[in-house]
């Protein structure tokens, strides 16, 4: 695939000087562009709609788009910085299962015209709001093998899936299809299989009452390189294929995916530096510049581990609690199990959190206790062609 | 405690308009002034520092400041907001325990003089980035009987509390007392007694080795109204007073204390809106357009409980699970304890979290999945006098 990416700059990027103090996300748009190149080509035939959520600097949805992404979003907002980056409104899901009336009337007014429902209340607020639009419904999965489990927020039973599309075709939708969401960081690529499978059992239960699906939603949940192994894209890509035949044999239906960590995970490093190491009893303390309120909240309840690098690699390494500058005893990274750091790790070190370029700017918070939140510095790098 | 307070319109407030959409929080600073004064009241004696970190809204914080309060401060963007709300560095005590190098010259270059420590090495820091500073060191409690509790990110034994304070007069800093902080809405009011003793034994055995430490930070952990009883601060204040009186006998410390949540907290009501309500199976869901991301971080956990008050209140009612506005699944608030909501209650409904004023707007994201972060009303009030 061709990709013509030339040097963009934000307002936003350009606030950010060259050598900033830390922390922040050094963002690198060739490794976007990369991961987006190789997720696109391990699901050959679905169109990869970037998550908007997970990091929605304009430079990197600009830099997507240019490559071919389209995009899944969830607010006006997203909407908006979506078209500001040069997408169309065919070039969108709006993936939220459930949304504010007047907000589907604002996406439907910018031109949105597919939305995912999961209940006849929400199908009928789209009937009303964004009059004959195409809707998927969204199937329930049980997000088993992921880091960042689903919970029961969203999401139908195959019957109610099967209720919800025949309700949609009453109301003059578009009955469209089908999606589903496998939980983000999903390390099981056969976390797939099931809810495909299901999506052929709704296909053909509706094409039995004279409805016409034609589009399959399979989500997001490819995952970044964190602590711990995972399978490489053409895993997931044949095991997607696979189910996708079994289920649907030669009538395949149109896909699309929603990525978002898989595509900037890897592309961000959380740059930070050691404040102070404390020995407190048994235990050695690393206090970071950065925390859960600075872009780190995924560490909560330890969901998502990021490798580290340190300036003072090299040497004999010992267990060490990770916390972060805010005087809150929540802003603790992670203390039931400790990450492995080296010993002559001391104030002023730096610590790179690698793969952390999706849920982490956007996850920060306003600047609780006075720390502003969490600047991007764009990784200058070779103008691709 | 006589009051004055002119209606005061910050920029920020200015932004927000007479009926905004929801969400929103409305700040009523006359109950924030009640509770200073009434918290003030219950701890004679004891100097009131405010702790901004709770809700830093500049117009809170002229009005506590012209009512007499000073404030805590844990970086120096927290430092300038007190200053600029007219207080003088005198006013402030320093009490983040680990701290950047970088900010204790910066803090200590807008005149902050007091600092709390809780190592021989954030003391030798002081010592070098704030030369001949008064110094607090930080007792670590056990934060039982608080929802909110402490980890043991901070906090000395006692012995190590000895050692830091002869360690910082030795470095020619002011060895000035003892910090500590019982955890945050803190339910029983004799969680303060064992530190206040141990802060007795403490003041004991430096003094014996020829300090004259004089100052005893007692923190905050005053409650607000949330779910459950709490007793009233004059309970608290009668403990507290019992414990100095058994510690300290007519040797009494001069007292600071550091309350947030319970001078903000009740001040506030967090105002959303129904989105949607959803049967699933068994459970029905509210989703309200406010939730984790837009201020809602202190129900992660269920550890704090808000009281909700809803425009169909009056009818039967049942038990629901809470939903923010993303698309993110961990924006759920209540799932393992379904609060009970009217059966009623339908899209559009108002639903107002109650004493929401601390910890909500500071902890909102920077606009997760395009929804803005929370914004504040001011509730207009009378002129007090």
């Amino acid at each position: 695939m061709a990709v013509a990416l030339q040097p963009i700059r934000s307002k936003a990027a350009a606030h950010v000087p060259a050598n900033p103090a830390t922390p922040y996300l050094d963002l690198d748009l060739g490794i976007a562009l990369d991961q987006f190149v190789a997720l696109a080509a391990a699901l050959p035939g679905t169109a990869i709609h970037y998550a908007v959520k997970a990091n929605p600097h304009p430079d990197l949805l600009r830099a997507l788009y240019a490559a071919g992404s389209r995009f899944d979003v969830a607010s006006p907002a997203e909407v908006a910085g979506a078209l500001q980056a040069g997408a169309h409104p065919e070039d969108l899901v709006y993936s939220n299962p459930v949304k504010r009336r007047a907000d589907v009337h604002t996406a439907y007014a910018m031109g949105v015209r597919l939305f995912v429902v999961d209940s006849p209340e929400e199908t009928a607020k789209v009937a009303e709001a964004a009059p004959g639009a195409a809707v998927l419904v969204r199937l329930v999965t049980s997000g088993e093998g992921s880091d960042w489990p689903l919970s029961r927020k969203y999401g139908c039973s195959t019957p109610e899936c099967i209720q919800v599309l025949l309700e949609a075709d009453r109301l003059g939708l578009d009955a469209a299809g089908v999606a589903f969401h496998v939980g983000s960081q999903q390390r099981d690529p056969q976390a797939w299989r099931s809810p495909i499978l299901a999506a052929g059992r709704i296909f053909q239960a509706v094409r039995h009452a004279g409805l016409t699906p034609r589009l399959l939603d399979i989500g997001g949940g490819f995952p970044a390189l964190h602590e711990g192994h995972h399978p490489s894209f053409a895993t997931y890509g044949e095991a997607i294929q696979t189910a996708l035949t079994e289920a649907f044999g030669a009538d395949r239906p149109v896909t699309l995916a929603e990525p978002g960590r898989g595509i900037v995970g890897d592309a961000g490093t959380l740059v930070a530096s050691v404040v102070t190491v404390l020995q407190r009893g048994p235990v050695r303390w690393v206090y970071l510049d950065a925390g859960v309120y600075t872009g780190l909240v995924e560490t909560l309840d330890e969901a998502i581990r990021y490798r580290l690098v340190t300036s003072a690699d090299g040497g004999p390494t010992g267990p060490a609690v990770l916390a972060g500058p805010t005087c809150d005893s929540a802003d603790v990274l992670y203390e039931r199990t400790p990450v492995q750091l080296p010993l002559a790790l001391a104030e002023g070190d730096t610590v790179h959190l690698l793969s952390a370029g999706a849920y982490t700017t956007c996850y920060s918070t306003v600047g609780f206790n006075g720390f502003a939140p969490l600047p991007t510095r764009m990784v200058s790098g070779p103008v691709r062609s």
